[in-house]
């Protein structure tokens, strides 16, 4: 048998509208596709060019939605055919990973896949490297595993893991049991997880043999698991389109974290390697501020023609995405987005509540710009 | 001789840039053309219609660019070509109003004259025209007049007049002495004069007999005087052209504040006339917040279309000059005025510094957008 990651897959769910990025992320192009943190990749390039160092090209899929298609295979011309899985609707992550999980099991029986969300942003991609490694070899062991982030501050806005005892796997030394996962946390609560050094942030990453997924998911969703093996069985057939067409839209939308991870968790069967590097799911704007530093030295980051922007006595973040000349007097953590159908004002503080600006906008006599 | 009334004429100088109002004010169209407070009348043609009441439409007179007497035409279309007086470039209110008088003066020796700016809003017509008839009275019988505001706040936006004792004109009953202008105050200042009932706001209106605006101008500034009344002589005939093209450009740029009113306050020959009704100069984006009440009863005022805002948890006025939806999130007392080549972003408390920001965009890349 050949070294568990010769046999490790990378699977790339590449959904999601991130709405709490609106108008920079939109229906049509959602935040994977955008260079988000202005770092000259998109979201989606960066975590492919993150994962081929690990596994061949020929072993990375992604699994997008059919109205992504093109600007997907636009982004990462190094992805084949075969390996891109298409969407008619969003399913939610264990249709979309298990579907992945299946079809590869059909392949590679004994391949090993992790999952890494299209629209997270990484560092240290050495450290992301050795994490990864780690991973793949305790899934060999059987178990499903996670990396769970070391946290650097009490962050609200992440989930945590809560890490158990040494799982003591010869080639993934740092493995351990997961004892729960928990919410995101209100800021005390952070501050002692912080402290006490046993948590780590949830950043959806998991790692399984393909078998011991599918195993694992009929376990918990057997009705779900069966629709997924359905259609693995009709795919690369004459068979595909049909059965998707059939399949697919009745499939239980519902996140893997509930289907596989949770369940293993409470088994005492789900695995954490600590992860030592930058992360961050660049949730809001607030995020995208704390991750693209001031371009001017002076709290102004501009992402766009800082020769368009003037600010007196204020700071924050502009994206824009026209031509026009955006000016700022007197707001401090301003966020504005300036794109040509819409645009967004608010503050660092308040990132949050553009996710109920697109709620209205959605009932508004406007809901094409978003 | 005809009543004084009859002999009373208006003076509008439409000149002044209203750069605290950029974007919506530019070079090209300052805020005088504009209906800044979304009242459904250009603060020119509203100064007009304020007017016209009080003088037949062939007593009032237009001062005003070269560049914007297109569009004056246009707004007034009942002005006649005689009462036009076109700049060719800005020289300030005492040639703009001098040159005005001296016009006039050639026509109609023994009339009266008021200027009033075509940028400022006034309410309550019937106490303006009350308050501009006992000030004609007043300029009838020999002394320079303005009309003070009686203050209704603190305000720190304005300049103030100290208003003596009574003058005792039978005509003009309530005409007082003024005894000084006093500059912007400080809040604690302006408290202090607010209760001290002898301080009124400078609203800059100014009446006199044209012969006796003329001497107090020949006696202040004797070459200013010197060069309008040289083009004066010179309106109307072939020689009107080359004497003003000649004469205009050299003329001093100077406030008829400083060279009329003041010295006039010093010999003790200048009276006001207190005005009891609504006054604002609309100077910034504060005063039109203040001046333009919410639309939707929640603290939001939209000059524009109103389908196009969306607010969460936010108030203040949003001007969309655009068809783009404009979202905002968490600012209270915002200011975000969208207009196609230009975005302008800042709160009712920093309005002043708007004036910064047209400084800074002059300096810039962009300053066709001013």
């Amino acid at each position: 048998m050949a070294d568990a990651i010769d046999r490790f897959y990378g699977v790339i769910p590449a959904g999601g509208v991130g709405s709490r990025l609106w108008p920079l992320s939109r229906a049509e192009a959602p935040k994977f596709l955008h260079d988000v943190v202005g770092n000259g990749s998109t979201l989606l390039r960066a975590t492919w060019d993150r994962l081929a160092p690990l596994c061949a090209e020929d072993r990375l899929l992604v699994v997008t939605g059919e109205a992504h298609a093109k600007e997907v295979r636009a982004q990462l011309p190094e992805l084949i055919e075969e390996n891109i899985v298409l969407e008619s609707e969003g399913r939610e992550s264990t249709a979309a990973i298990g579907l992945a999980a299946a079809i590869l099991q059909r392949r590679v029986p004994d391949a090993i896949i992790g999952s890494f969300a299209a629209d997270h942003l990484i560092g240290a991609t050495d450290r992301f490297a050795a994490a990864v490694r780690e991973a793949v070899e305790a899934a060999d062991a059987g178990v499903i595993v996670t990396i769970g982030i070391q946290p650097i501050e009490p962050s609200t806005a992440f989930g945590y893991i809560r890490a158990g005892k040494p799982l003591k796997i010869p080639a993934a030394p740092s493995a351990r049991k997961v004892d729960a996962f928990v919410e995101k946390p209100k800021e005390a609560t952070a501050r002692r997880y912080l402290a006490s050094g046993e948590y780590l942030w949830n950043a959806g990453m998991f790692f399984a043999r393909v078998d011991r997924l599918m195993e694992a998911l009929a376990e918990s969703n057997p009705a779900l698991a069966a629709g997924i093996n359905e259609i693995a069985d009709a795919w690369g057939t004459e068979q595909q389109a049909e059965v998707t067409a059939r399949v697919w839209p009745g499939l239980e939308k519902i996140a893997i974290d509930y289907t596989v991870a949770e369940p293993a968790a409470a088994r005492g069967e789900l695995a954490v390697i600590p992860g030592y590097f930058q992360w961050d799911d660049v949730g809001d704007f607030a995020a995208v501020s704390r991750l693209r530093k001031s371009t001017n030295g002076n709290g102004v980051t501009v992402h766009g023609d800082e020769s368009n922007v003037v600010v007196v006595d204020g700071s924050g973040l502009i994206v824009n995405h026209t031509d026009r000349v955006v000016a700022i007097a007197g707001i401090k953590d301003i966020v504005v987005v300036d794109t040509p159908d819409a645009l967004l004002v608010t503050t660092a503080a308040n990132a949050q509540k553009v996710k109920q600006l697109v709620a209205e906008i959605k009932e508004s006599r406007r809901p094409e710009v978003l």
